[in-house]
Order: C-alpha cells, then sequence, then structure tokens
C-alpha cells in the first residue's frame, strides 16, 4: 500500500537536469533538483555526491571477519606504496614541466633576444606573438577539444572533490595527460599564469588515477593496484595527499604543500592523513632534489637556475626594527584591498567569459587568441615607455645580458644601458619574481617601471585566468604582490632599513592572504621559498592584517570560484538562520522506499524514474509487527543486485543463502561515477520483474538518523562532519510511519533552503556578512 | 507510573567514587561508575565531562533573536582581545621564565664554577647540591601543598581537557602561579626537566582562566571580561591557542606552536582555529622579539645569548649527497627503538612513582629529594671520569672559559686544558643542546664523552620527569637525541660529509619522532630553532623512519600518558570490535527522565541520587497523544530553576510567561566544574517540593540521536566528530517507550565495553596492535 502511494506521486518528481539558462545564475537554477550540474572545468557536466559513509551489512561484516592477515598486509603495503607513488610522480611531473617551460620559454627569448640585439625589432616582435600565439592555441585546443575539465587552476573542483562532490572527469586520465601538457605550453607561452594550480590538481589527478587502479578506459588498469582503494574515503585520503604533493612539487616546500593540502583544499582531516601527506611531500622532496643534481651538470638544457629553484633572498641585514611595523601595516592593509579586489574583478570577468565560453569551442578559442596576443602586445610594447639606466658599475652578472639567462635586458637601449621594464617583461614570471626578491637591488628599478609593471601585471592576471586552458593563480598574484611591496618600499624611502627585496616578499604575503586568505600554508610557502627564516614574524604580520582587511569585503577566491561554478560545497558551518527552521521544514519531494524483500519490477521502477541514490528500507507486516526502519541501500547495490539475478520467486527471507553468491568486491566502488553501472542497461524479463530479492543482506542496518524536529543547523553538523551523502529523517511520533525522508547535501544549500522559505531572507541573519565567522562562532554555528 | 520504575531501580546505582585499590590500574576500577576518577598532576580527582553541544531550548532562541549589534561587536572584540591577551601574557611568561632560569641557574654556575677555579672543590660540590636541593624542594613543595595538579608536564591533562574532560583545579589561578614559579625553580636546579610542557600548561591555563573572566576564588573577576566565554567551546577553543602560545615562547617557534596544539594536543579543529592561534603565536612570537631587543644592553643579568635564542645551527656546508643517507636511515632507525623504549621505562618508573606518591606528601618531597641529590651527585661525579683535553688553538671563545657564558669548563683541568664531559653536564640543558648543535665542533668531544653523556641524560630524563613538581619532556628529549646523533655522527666517521651539529640536529628529531611521534610540528619547530631550511628533507626522512618504527612498539608518550592517568579520552577513531556490538549492547543502567512537566520533589530526588548530567524529557498524555520524546534537559539547568524557584502549583504548561522569569546569562556555563551550583546547597521546603516546573521552555529540544540498532562503531564516529556529552538511544520498535538510554563518554571506554562483553577480548580484532591506524583504516574505523 506504501508503494501505490509513492508511485502515484512520481509525476511530482524534479526533472533530472535542468534547463539552459542556468550558466551564469546556475546555483539558483539548480536548487531542488536531484541530479545536479555545475561548471566542471569550462564545460557544464552533472555531479553526485560522494559517499563516506561505512556501509555495515550482513555481506560486508562477513567479509570484515573473514579478512586475513595477508590482506590486511596488503592493505598497509599499498597505502603506504600509493603515496610513495604519488609523492614520486608528483615530483617528477613538477619536475618535467618546469624542465619544459624552462626550455621552451628560454628558447623563445633567446631567440627574440638575438634578433632585439641586431636591432630587428620587428622581427623579435613577430617570432615573439608568433610563438607566444602557438602556444596558447596549443593549450587551449588540447583543453578544449580533449579535456574540458582540465582549464583553469583546478583547485576549485579539487577542493570540491574533496568535499564530496564528485564531477565526472576531473580526475580522468584524459585530464592528466591535458593538464601536464597544456601547463607547459600555457606557462611559456608569457600568459600571465602560473603552474602551482595546474600542479595540485595534477598531484590529485594522478592520487585518483592510481587510486582507483588505474585507467580502465585508455586499458592502463593494474590488477594489483586494484586491492586498495575500494570507496570513496581512501581515494578521498590519497587525493589529499596528492594535492599536496602538488603544491609541494610547485614550490619544492615539502611542510608548506601539507599546510595548503590542510587549510585550503581538504574539508576533512585526521592526524593520520597529516602525517601520510608529509611522508608524499618528504618523497616529493627528495625526487626534486635527485633531479635537480641530475641536472646540475648543464644536460637538462636551459633549465639552470630558473624556476623551482629558491628565490634566495638571504641578506644580512634582515635584522629589523620596531619602526619597520608601519611599513608591514601598510603593506597588510593595502594588499586587503587589492586583494579582495583581485577577487572582485576576477569573478566579475568569469562571469562574462563564461557568456562567452558556452556559446562554443570556436568563442573559447577565439578568446584564448585575444588575450595571447594581447598580453604580447603588452609585454613587447610596455618596455618601451621605459627610460634606459646606465648599468651599474658593481652589477653582478653581465649587463646588459645577452640570451636568456641575464635580467639586464639591453631591450632597444643604447650599449651599456639597459632597460628596466624589459627586466620584468621580457622574462618568465619564475625569473621576474627572482629579480624582485633579490637583496641589494634598491636602485635597480625605477618607480615608474614598478607602477607600470603592477598595473599591467595586476589586470593581465585578472583577464588569463579565464580562457580554457590550463591556468594557476598564485605566480600572477605572488608577482603582482611582488610589484606594489617594492613600490611601497620606495615610497617610504628612508623610514625604513628593511631592503625592497624583502619587501618585494613582504608584498607578495599580503596580496595572499587579501587574495586566497590562507595563512599557515602561506607563510610556511614564502619561508620555503626564500630561505629566509628571520622574516618569519612580519611575514606573519602582514598575512594577519591582509587577509582581516580582504575578509571584509569578500570571501577568499577558492571559494567564489566554487560558488561560480555551481558545486554545492558543503559549508563546515550552519548559518544562523538554519537555527530557525527543523528538518522537516526542508524535506521536500516525495518519499521513495523498499520493503525488506521488494519486488524487481517496483525496484527497476523506481530506480529508472528517480535519481536517487539512497533508499530507506521498511520492514512491513508478516517480517514484524508494525513497519520498522531496516535501514538504507544504495542504488549503486540495488544494481549489482539486478544484475547478478539472484532472484526469490515468493516473498520470504532469503537467511544467509544469498551472501554465497555474491563477495564484498561486487559491491566495491572504484571510481568515478563514469565507471558505475547504469539502471538503464538492465535487460530482465518479464518473468523476472514479476520476482522478488530479499534486501536484507545488503542493506545499511546503521544509516544516521535524525529526527524530525531536529534544527537543521544541527542536523548539518552532523552531515558534515560524519561526512554523509544520506541522512534519514524518522519521525516524532510513532504514528505517521518509520521514516519521513531522506536529507542529501543539496537539501542544506542555502539556495534550496531560502528558496523554500523565502521570508527568511528578509531576516536580519541573512545580511551579516561582515565578520561572517565570528558571528558564526558567537551563534555557535560551528561544531 | 514511568517515574515509580525508574525509583525503585536506584539502589542499582553504582556508587559515585569507587574505592582506594584504583591507583595503578586506574581505568579498569573506574569503569561503569557515573562520575569519575583520574590522576590530574600528582593527585587523585573526579573527573567531569565538557560539554560542546549546542542547547537550543526556546530561552536561548529567544536570546539569540534578540541579539543586538553591539553585542556582536563585543563579542567579536572580546574574542581577538583574548587572543591578543593570550599571546601577549604567554609570551610574556615564557620570556620571564627563561630570563629567571638563565639567573638563577647562572649565578649557581658562576659561583660554583669560581670555587672550582679556585681548587676548592668539596665547597663547589656542597654549594651545587644544596642549592639544586634547595631549588628542587621548593619546586617540589609548592606543588604538593598548593597545586597538586600543576606536577608533570601538564600536556596530558591539556591534552584531556581538549577532548572533553574536565578535571577541577588544571586551570585555576593557583596552578598557574605555582606552575610558573615552579617550573623556574625546577628548571634552574639541574634537573634533567624541560620548560616547554610546563608553558603549554601555562599558556592554556592563562588562556582559561581569561576565559571564565578572571579567578572568582581570588577575586581576580573583570565583569567587563565575562562577557565572551560562557560555554565549553569557546573557552576549548581559547585554550587551543593557548597551548599553541606556550608552545611557540618555549621555543621562540611560532608557526611550530600552531602545529603543534593541531597535531598533537587538540582534538578537534577547524580552519578559523587555525586562523585565530597563528594570531596568537603571532603576538607571542613579537613580544619575545620586543623584550629580548630590551635585554640587549645588558640590562637582564646573566640572560644573554642563552635560553629562548635560537640555536643557529647555519654552516656553510649544508650540501648533502646521497650517500648521507644511509647515516639518517640509521639515525631513523636507532631514534624509533630508543624512543619507543623511552616511553616503555618512563610509563614503568611513572607506575612506580605513582605507588609512592600516593602514600603522602612526605613521601612525595622525599622522592623529589632522592632524585635532586642523585642527578647532583650524577652531575658533579660524572665529569671526574672524562680525560682532560687541551685548549683548541682557534677556539671562537675563551678556553678554559670563566664564570658560566663560556662552555669550554676547566673543572679539575690543569690551565690550558678543559673537561668536555663538564662542558655537557655542568651548565644549563640549553646552553648544553647548543653546544652539541653547534657546526664546527667536531672534534670538541671525545666519543666516551658522548656515550657518558648519552646513558646518563637518557636515564635522569626518565627518572626525573615523575616527581611532584613541573617538570617538561621535550628539553630532555631534544638533549638525548642530540647526544647520540652526535655519537652516530661521530661512528660514520669519513663516511658522511655532515656536520656532526647536524647530527645532533638530527639526533633530536629522531627521538622526538621516537617518543612524541609528532612528525610536522616538530619538523617546523626544529627548523624554527636552528634557522636552516636545508635540513629539512633529512628532517623530514629521520622523523618519518623514526616514527614509524617506534610505532610497531608502542604508543606516543602522550596517549601512553593520558592512560595512565585514567583520562577518559575520546580517541578519533572506533575499535573494529565496536562493530560487533550495537548502542544497545552497552547501555547501562536505569535510565532516569523527566515528565516536560515534572514535580519539584522528583528531580530534587534525582539528581541527589544519580550523578548524571542530563535527562531526557518526555512529554507524556494529557499533554501529547502518546509519550513522546521532547528533549534533553541538563543538571546544570536544572539547578538555576530549582534555585529559582518558579514553580507551578499543577500539571500544566506554563506558556511564555517562564522565560521573562530568566535570561540566558544566568544558564551560561562559565568555568569549570569548581564554580557550578551543587544541588546539595537547594533548601526546599515540603510544600515547594510538592509542586511543579514547566521544563519545556529550557529543555535541549534539538539532542543528537541514534537508534539502538546502530553500530556502536558508527555511533562513537558521532559522538566524537560532533563533540557531544550525551547521546540519547531511541528504539526502533515504537512500542518501547520514546528513549531507551542515555550513552556518555564512559560507554565508549574500552574497559567499559570490554567488562560488559569479555568475550571480545579473546576475538582476534583486539589483539591487532602492529600498525593499528592503518587496520583501522582499512576496516574504516575512521571518519
Amino acid at each position: 500500500m506504501a508503494l501505490k502511494v509513492r508511485r502515484e506521486n512520481n509525476d511530482m518528481e524534479a526533472p533530472l537536469l535542468s534547463n539552459d539558462s542556468f550558466v551564469v545564475d546556475l546555483r539558483r537554477a539548480s536548487a531542488n533538483t536531484t541530479s545536479q550540474i555545475a561548471i566542471v572545468g569550462a564545460e557544464v557536466c552533472p555531479i553526485e555526491s560522494l559517499d563516506y559513509e561505512l556501509v555495515e551489512n550482513d555481506l560486508f561484516k562477513q567479509d570484515w571477519r573473514s579478512r586475513s592477515r595477508a590482506h590486511i598486509f596488503q592493505y598497509i603495503v599499498l597505502k603506504w606504496a600509493f603515496c610513495f607513488l604519488v609523492g614520486a610522480l608528483a615530483g617528477g611531473t613538477g619536475f618535467l614541466t618546469n624542465l619544459a617551460v624552462e626550455n621552451v620559454a628560454g628558447i623563445k627569448f633567446v631567440v627574440t633576444s638575438n634578433m632585439m640585439l641586431a636591432g630587428r625589432y620587428e622581427w623579435a616582435f613577430g617570432v615573439f606573438t608568433a610563438s607566444n600565439f602557438v602556444l596558447t592555441m596549443f593549450a587551449a585546443g588540447i583543453t578544449v577539444f580533449f579535456a574540458p575539465e582540465a582549464a583553469g587552476s583546478g583547485i576549485p573542483e579539487v577542493k570540491a572533490y574533496l568535499n564530496g562532490v564528485d564531477a565526472p572527469g576531473i580526475f580522468s586520465f584524459r585530464t592528466l595527460v591535458v593538464k601536464v601538457v597544456g601547463t607547459i605550453a600555457a606557462a611559456s607561452s608569457s600568459l600571465h599564469v602560473g603552474k602551482a594550480g595546474p600542479l595540485v590538481h595534477t598531484g590529485s589527478c594522478i592520487a585518483s588515477i592510481l587510486g582507483q587502479g588505474g585507467s580502465r578506459k585508455h586499458h592502463l588498469t593494474w590488477k594489483w593496484l586494484g586491492g586498495y582503494c575500494k570507496n570513496d574515503r581512501d581515494r578521498r585520503d590519497l587525493v589529499t595527499c596528492g594535492a599536496g604533493a602538488g603544491m609541494a612539487a610547485a614550490f619544492r616546500a615539502p611542510v608548506g604543500g601539507v599546510l595548503f593540502a590542510l587549510e585550503a583544499v581538504s574539508s576533512w582531516w585526521r592526524i593520520s592523513l597529516l602525517w601520510r601527506s608529509f611522508f608524499t611531500t618528504a618523497v616529493v622532496a627528495v625526487v626534486l632534489r635527485a633531479l635537480i643534481d641530475v641536472c646540475k651538470s648543464d644536460k637538462c638544457g636551459l633549465f639552470g637556475k630558473g624556476g623551482l629553484i629558491m628565490y634566495d633572498v638571504t641578506s644580512e641585514n634582515t635584522a629589523y626594527r620596531f619602526s619597520d611595523l608601519l611599513p608591514v601595516i601598510v603593506l597588510g592593509v593595502v594588499g586587503g584591498i587589492l586583494g579582495s579586489l583581485y577577487n572582485f574583478l576576477l569573478i566579475k570577468i568569469l562571469r562574462i567569459y563564461t557568456l562567452i565560453n558556452k556559446r562554443g569551442r570556436l568563442c573559447k578559442l577565439l578568446l584564448a587568441a585575444i588575450i595571447s596576443i594581447c598580453t604580447s602586445c603588452c609585454l613587447f610594447g610596455l618596455p618601451w615607455l621605459a627610460a634606459c639606466k646606465p648599468c651599474p658599475a658593481d652589477a653582478a652578472e653581465a649587463c646588459p645580458s645577452i640570451g636568456r639567462s641575464g635580467n639586464f635586458k639591453k631591450y632597444q637601449c643604447a650599449p651599456g644601458h639597459y632597460n628596466d621594464l624589459a627586466s620584468l617583461f621580457f622574462n618568465t614570471n619564475d625569473d621576474t619574481i627572482k629579480n624582485l626578491y633579490r637583496a641589494g637591488t634598491d636602485n635597480v628599478f625605477q618607480p615608474s617601471t614598478i607602477i607600470i609593471f603592477f598595473v599591467a601585471s595586476y589586470f593581465l592576471g585578472i583577464f588569463s585566468y579565464g580562457i580554457a586552458a590550463p591556468t594557476g593563480l598564485f605566480v600572477p598574484v605572488i608577482l603582482t604582490g611582488a610589484t606594489y611591496g617594492r613600490l611601497i618600499g620606495m615610497l617610504m624611502g628612508s623610514y625604513s632599513s628593511l631592503d625592497l627585496g624583502l619587501f618585494a616578499v613582504l608584498g607578495s604575503a599580503s596580496l595572499l592572504g587579501g587574495s586566497m586568505r590562507i595563512t599557515v600554508s602561506v607563510c610556511v610557502i614564502l619561508l620555503e621559498l626564500t630561505n629566509n627564516l628571520l622574516l618569519l614574524p612580519l611575514v606573519m604580520l602582514v598575512l594577519l592584517i591582509s587577509k582581516t582587511v580582504a575578509d571584509v569585503f569578500n570571501a577568499n577566491i577558492y571559494d567564489m570560484l566554487v560558488n561560480l561554478k555551481g558545486f554545492p560545497y558543503l559549508e563546515p558551518h550552519a548559518e544562523p538562520y538554519m537555527r530557525q527552521l527543523t528538518v522537516a521544514d526542508v524535506l521536500t519531494g516525495p518519499l521513495q522506499f523498499f520493503n525488506g524483500v521488494e519486488k524487481v519490477g517496483n525496484i527497476v521502477h523506481v530506480l529508472r524514474t528517480t535519481g536517487h541514490n539512497g533508499f530507506p528500507v521498511v520492514d512491513e507486516p508478516p517480517f514484524s509487527d508494525s513497519p520498522v526502519l531496516y535501514g538504507l541501500i544504495l542504488r549503486a547495490h540495488l544494481i549489482v543486485l539486478l544484475k547478478k539475478k539472484e532472484f526469490l520467486h515468493s516473498r520470504v527471507h532469503s537467511g544467509f543463502d544469498m551472501l554465497k553468491q555474491f563477495c564484498a568486491d561486487d559491491f566495491a566502488k572504484r571510481g568515478s561515477m563514469v565507471n558505475q553501472e547504469l539502471v538503464e542497461d538492465l535487460i530482465l524479463s518479464e518473468e523476472e520483474m514479476e520476482m522478488y530479492i530479499d534486501l536484507h543482506p545488503f542493506t545499511n542496518t546503521s544509516p544516521y538518523t535524525v529526527v524530525e524536529t531536529m534544527s537543521l543547523a544541527k542536523a548539518l553538523i552532523l552531515f558534515r562532519e560524519v561526512g554523509l551523502r544520506h541522512l534519514l529523517v524518522i519521525p516524532k511520533s510513532t504514528t505517521r510511519g518509520p521514516v519521513v525522508g531522506i536529507l542529501t547535501r543539496h537539501d542544506f544549500m542555502p539556495e534550496h533552503i531560502l528558496g523554500l522559505h523565502p521570508f527568511l531572507l528578509t531576516k536580519r541573519w541573512w545580511r551579516l556578512r561582515l565578520w561572517k565567522y565570528d558571528i558564526l562562532e558567537l551563534f555557535q554555528g560551528v561544531k
């Protein structure tokens, strides 16, 4: 009878995919649907939730009991071996990326510089622009045609994945290849983009592919690797390690990498994971060190003291006085304002780019082409504005420099002179940062040079990020920050005794703090980058001030990107207005549930007509005196059962015989949703549809539950802290059946809740944006 | 009727305090009682759980709605002001401690050294032993008589507090004063103990006292401070910041302090806390810097380049080759073995000491006296074993040195010679570490010297920790590790090109990793201590190896101490055998519950006869059709209600009038349980006992619940992750009333569960100790 009622409600179901008008304001449009969509990379995809809950059914319990010591040993060995492999591969990829960028960009600069030295400026411009154009279009082309998921930095996608959002393709083998190759091309093409974000994505990608035992699609599977990751939780842990390893490889900062994964990317963390990701980044450090040693004897082309090497800012004068606190405070405030403005502008531009990108592949390529040509014009044209400076008498390197390695670019200047703006523009980003950080170079750059470069760098960074190619945010932000850091140092004049190189480092810290709002990890990364521990208190202070100032205006850039892309990201806190609601207030749609022994036809019908991924299993008479909740069964498990066709002829308990037909491996979740079986692929005869399945042995008998009068805020804390996909709602009074609904991630999304209860929008809770986290703590909206 | 049944079961209640035979094997004896006891410091105390759950009742909801902007502003200002104050005070205390130790110990060494130089060896021995004895007895005396809670390092107590265990007195003003003064005396008395652990306790203490608005007992309360911490969660956050600040102050390592709090001390963490504790340690760093600057012009007596200053190990030869990996691996393995042995021996000794200490104050003092005299004899006597070495021609400082500052102690040697063993023994621990870390001192120490010092240091550390005085573990471990690090470096001879000073640093890392098993924070602390980033990969490797090796044998020292002291520490994982049980299997004792409108007499009776801290509130007819669970009410709130005497004459709803009689502040939990009201203090007339209270407006209507068939493992994950004190168990079938029991922290303790189900002990799950965490991950016993 219960079933009958449900069936009638089926047409009330929301469509699985909503209409086309969502792209710009995706989140509002997609609320209340069971299957969600989001912008992944530069493309729109359906997304699913990940399931970290421990399924406790008879089958798995039997399996756990039967685990042998050999199996436990295999698991432990594989777990650490995977971490080792992730570290080694991420380190190798990071090194390879740097090596390739240094060589490709290096050759480009050598050729054009030589032309400039020979006075053939038009040719130099042509070659420079053309090579940049070709490299950019190559990066954009492979991204657009082979793996749109590889566009952008990838950190928002990784962050969403680690929050439990499964977007297909973000960790595929194809994405990995395109990301690596595309990053090399994009970073070599003098675009104002970085490699750090893409390397984080690459590291996560490597981890995920290893974790699912290779890429099935490309027949790159290894059976013996399959013994490890059989659930989303193990994979999440490995991807967390991979993200840390990627950051460690990008900046050669092993401790910083771990902290970045902890602070900026992961949603769940525990101490044993700290320990495992620390191992992974230690491997990265050792691998990088070994590879750099190999390159020491000039075997690696133009890869020399360029990328990946620390920006050594050790200067004798690292003592600072208390009067130096003023410029530090100024830097922090400026960094906070510029950082939040950066975020604001970047999101505005990305909204426009999304409109352009959704018009098709050609538009994406066109956009990339325009950005590339504009960037080339900027980089080549702006240095002409700068006045030539005479070479300093005590220059440590050749002035003007020849080839790419030197930093006193002659450009259009007369012999014995150099163009300081070209030293910044006409270089790889890594070399430019090194120039800005270098100590004892207080007189190398003119203020006007720094101003021009700052403005160009600020806006080029904003305009370049959104093109359909792998692009990172870290390096542009570091670069821009270093510029105004130096500028403020110049303005301070003799007031501060600090070196301008130190000002540049502090400037970078301030913009990182203002834009990304990560503190401890940026602090450690900068220390590891610059090898100068005495800077620590100043860096901490700058970060604290810039983050505080920027938090007044908007959120951190990654949260804004996750939001813009429409990922249903589960915040670690409850909004104050959720206190006003009970879970019953947000339950929508008819509840679909199954009997303990259910008709095959009913199961197939429900699976085909809904997008739900979990169904309560209820025992009704004669199996129990009154309807009682037996547990929760997953869609994926039902499909395995239906495929195996172990059906019963009548509505009876099967006993433990059923268990013998299955092994736990049949139910293992191996990878992303693309690998999952679909109900549409099932072929069942008319006769089979009339038979029964005993769901008891396969039902998770320990689902988490809340009573319907539970406040939504506290239910969210439970949902988020334990890391659930489904949360069953049971009635308060016993007369309304054993279960009244299921809460999923989407039911906790502010858009969904405010859609159901628009009056909440007018309450003043909602308007409090300033100091949001502090207020949330006051109202105890956090755990 | 339900009440009647309960009353009859009262004599089944366990006694509130169990008998006297618990001290050594406290945990087993105390299982199943409602109020628990544990060893806090060196004394046995009753303990309670902390309550982090958000109480959602009508009163608080009304209060939240009425919060003004001014109030929100006050909260935010206070929150950050408290962090600032904690940082400033912790930094100041850390500096003061160091200043005092350097001066007290310094004068002692100057006097005795001068006597030695004059050849009056017996006098020197007498003065040295006597001053050590007096200092030790002073430290032990004030600890024993005024604040037994101040004994030991305090880190286990802080760790237990942050896990939700409230032991009275650990954060009192008295404890703070005794801890600071006692640490100064103990560290100056040449005992082999450190200052870091006590400083962590001090930092937490400062945070907690500020958090409850001062010390009520000592009339040091500030009204305007009271606006902040009104619940255990805010206090927990502040104490976490305080613990980090303490560590930061101990080693002048701000980032290391934050990570230590995260990795080793806290049980719950979130990103906004990272950010706040980072602010706190930044304040510590600035305060320390300012105070050290003040001391630069010799205003601070003997405080000079001693304690608190970084052990600068920068040497030119920081490049390492791959062949250096072998000694690093050897160091890691040795560190792992020695570290786990250290833990094992320490716990054994502590068990014996506990037996001695429980015999009374005199025994405690006697033990401290014996340890002090033995230590003095060791320190003064052992250097006579060493052969005198001629002074090196190129010594950077006077040799033999005069006064305390020099490190080439003349001791009994002829002029122009020095005693290298005395340079280690006859110094403050900080100076000894500096000697061992110093680069370019490969020939200063003989191997026999290092061996003697290693053995003495290893065992003195083990024997000194357990006395009834503030004692830290960090410095002895660092010191011992540095010794055998140097020794292994010597044994490597010409195989390794690393400096012996670097070997000493790596040795310290290996013993820290082997004993405390903290990785990332030790890594960062060592980097901040030694100011040498190039060491990073080697330190990481050593830590990883030593922790892995040591984990094979036993747990980390803090967990072992928490366990030994009998704190009901809630692990972040579920044991595999908990999978076999449902929550119903561990429910014990009769359930006490109240009606929505309850008789005053019943409430008083239940409160007086049980130790429970939370009671379900059930609405029975006529307030509802059938008995339904309304929520959970806390003992503390009931006592507030009873004191206010707003009683009803009949069993009716009071409506919202009741709310007007109370404000939310009446129910605020301000501090540790010593400040709470007791039910014994209530005076109620016979007539009042017959009246009724409407509990509805004060009942938390959103308690977390689990169904009785929920597996214990998953209930534990919920309990621990959300940070609960009470978890209501509701029945599966609707015929058994609305609630069947309450789970608390003690119901999840392995001793309790295995006491109820001894057969589980024979299952093989329980025997798996090796690689425990990996196995737990395989069985998904972690979140």
